[in-house]
């Protein structure tokens, strides 16, 4: 029953594309990251993922379009779809709200995957 | 696969106190909803509540304390917990997230419960 500051936090994040926990609600996270450059493609089979940008620009490439997601957005990516985040160049500050057993990277593993998660 | 824009949706919101469905998440929805002066004392049984303000200062008393919450700040309601969100006369913005079967008055059955909530 505490408030979470989202800046505050964001502040703690060094690393790109590194899903941070600030939060639990029913089964799912809510994490925080800092997002520059491009992903990788994936899906997730069973879940689906809530997308809220709070600074800059996120583009979500799908196989057939492109939707870009700018703060005051959000978008909901539905469980099976292939995606890739990517930026501009630029970072951007996401909190991101998916199930607990959500991987970052899908069904794809990775380099970049980060198979424990830890709360800031 | 498509953005949502929260400012166009709140747009469209003339009652306070009443959610509206704007997205799916897995099991929850994503509602948006305008709140202004006192609501009712209530909890959820079953349920966490995810508070994500968006405009305004929210004021949510517990029995034994009160969490305010700005802008770029969020609050997590756990299950079982009895709560009355409140504003300090000012409109106040806010995005939740919870379980599709949630009430938001809660185990209390009042005129101001929404029974049948729409999407905006």
């Amino acid at each position: 029953m505490e408030r979470v500051n989202l800046n505050e936090k964001f502040s703690k994040i060094a690393e790109h594309w590194h899903p941070y926990i600030v939060g639990e609600l029913n089964d799912n996270y809510i994490k925080l990251a800092k997002l520059k450059d491009d992903f990788v493609w994936h899906k997730h089979d069973d879940e689906d993922e809530l997308f809220v940008i709070t600074k800059g620009t996120l583009f979500m490439d799908f196989r057939d379009k492109t939707v870009e997601i700018k703060p005051g957005e959000i978008l909901t990516v539905p469980k099976g779809i292939e995606h890739r985040p990517r930026t501009n160049g630029e970072e951007v500050f996401v909190i991101l709200i998916e199930p607990k057993a959500t991987k970052h990277t899908g069904d794809l593993v990775t380099e970049r995957t980060v198979e424990q998660l830890e709360w800031i």
